[in-house]
């Protein structure tokens, strides 16, 4: 099966038609029409084989989860996705292989009105490189570098189910991996309605994908603040409590574990009975787990105001 | 050395200011001002090392090859550069390595005025994906879709240089690669400005990466129509004629190697006297190598009309 081959395979299953994709696959480029009077937002994240997802992932869910990632950080600007680019390197040709993965990627695309605008296959190690591209009204983008103090910090979802799947994947003793959990690292449902909701509204975002202090810790760095996390109020779901019944451990997958695709978010307190109140919300739960304060880094608090210090302090890929 | 360093790093060897980039590298994505009234052109390629470039490839030169792969592509659409994204997959972090690479990339980048936009580093084996925009004029891109009987087909520069010193390089009884050849190979120069000076002339292009009868299929495919190429039209430099003074390796390096990175288009010949009178012309020599006629498929003939059949049909990732 000849390059060629494989990326006509992906055009045809990722079929999404989008009046502004003048010319899609099969020319050296796309030829893209940009929504006037707009900004673009271009994203790009890269998947290798055991470093970013576990060898059994299935290719649906690798093909997936590669998008997914991406919409999360398109998600995290306030931006409203558009289209994407695809490099995907293969050990060696497989139609099978293939058509999981297209299904997969495909599946998620169609549900965000993607279009898939490009591809390169090659052979090689496994890994997805995956570039999107989104729309934003020109300045509502969100970003990392505007939280103040007196702003509450805010995270979608629940946080640490992820990771609480990878450590029972990773631990040869240990049995079969929660389904729910194991669905929350396998097919992540990246925030992208509830960035759009927060548009003119949250004073700094981020999406959680290295672990919640460790990201906000970047927030933090660009807005020149302090944030405090109160660990209590980091939302759990109850897979989590039945996978992690100790406290600590729980907690470490909460704050520090990565793969959790939630917004991080910061808003002016007074502004949210408001946000709740509004027809549809953010699409998804949100909790205040914490406030921006005057100084510098992230500080973990107990319900006595005193610090934890966490087993694992995020993940970084070269770390 | 954590990912950040290495993103950093390359950002800060890699800074070119551009009015149209509102927020570059440090947030989730990038925020940026498409040129009003122009469709973009993206484009992304992936490297693999040991497959697409010998592992003996100094840093700077996977830099640098890396974006002129993708500034290729942006010329054969007749684009003009704007920004790039890179995914840099590492075994290992090393800073000298990531400063070789930025510097190699950083050089190819200011001279055509692009701008590095984000930026992914992994840890896996080398491989690098990079996404490049370009700008043209709506209606304006070259495509691979509008040759027609009658034109005559050209190319630029020479043909068969960076073939020829990948057989040098891969044959272990061959002596040391000529300094020439070697350049080709590490350091194509993309036909940017050539790109440019065609656009509303040529009827069709194509850069060629994949070999030229390979890359002209496309062409050929695409259009709907045949064409035929004289064998003995094709351009060669003093360096291939030295290396390969055998007709028949010769010819095949020419006509089916790959990684060239010269543009082949087709043009009305009527169109060629007054483009060569052009002031600048296409900044390249430029050389008529065939004509499209009725039919399909793509025929390399000798001076008497015969067909000639190559050792090798070109290069396909997967075959």
């Amino acid at each position: 099966m000849a390059e060629f081959d494989l990326i006509d395979l992906l055009a045809a299953r990722c079929a999404m038609p989008r009046v502004d994709v003048v010319l899609g696959i099969g020319d050296d480029g796309a030829i893209l029409a940009p929504p006037p009077g707009e900004h673009l937002v271009v994203v790009t994240d890269t998947l290798v084989a055991g470093v970013h997802f576990p060898l059994s992932t299935a290719p649906f869910d690798l093909g997936w989860k590669a998008l997914a990632v991406n919409l999360s950080d398109l998600a995290a600007m306030g931006a409203t996705p558009l289209w994407a680019s695809l490099a995907l390197t293969l050990p060696e040709p497989s139609r099978a292989f293939v058509e999981g993965f297209a299904d997969g990627f495909a599946t998620l695309a169609s549900r965000h009105g993607v279009a898939l605008i490009g591809g390169d296959t090659t052979r090689g190690p496994l890994a997805v490189t995956v570039t999107l591209h989104g729309a934003v009204p020109s300045g509502q983008a969100l970003r990392r570098d505007g939280a103040r103090a007196g702003d509450a910090v805010y995270v979608t979802g629940s946080l640490g189910d992820a990771s609480a799947a990878l450590q029972v994947l990773l631990d040869p003793a240990a049995g079969e991996v929660d389904a729910r959990l194991r669905a929350r690292l396998d097919r992540p449902d990246p925030r992208v309605e509830a960035g759009l909701a927060l548009r003119g509204a949250a004073s700094a975002c981020i999406d959680i994908s290295d672990g919640l202090v460790a990201d906000l810790g970047h927030v933090a760095r660009r807005s020149g603040v302090a944030i405090e996390l109160d660990v209590d109020a980091l939302p759990a779901s109850p897979a989590l409590f039945e996978a992690l019944p100790d406290r600590v451990p729980r907690r470490a997958a909460q704050a520090a574990g990565g793969d959790d695709y939630e917004l991080a978010f910061t808003l002016d307190p007074a502004r949210e009975a408001a946000m709740r109140a509004r027809d549809g919300g953010l699409g998804v739960t949100w909790t205040r787990i914490g406030r921006v304060v005057e100084g510098e880094g992230v500080r973990l608090l107990d319900r006595h105001g005193h610090d934890i210090v966490l087993p694992r302090a995020g993940w970084e890929h070269f770390a």
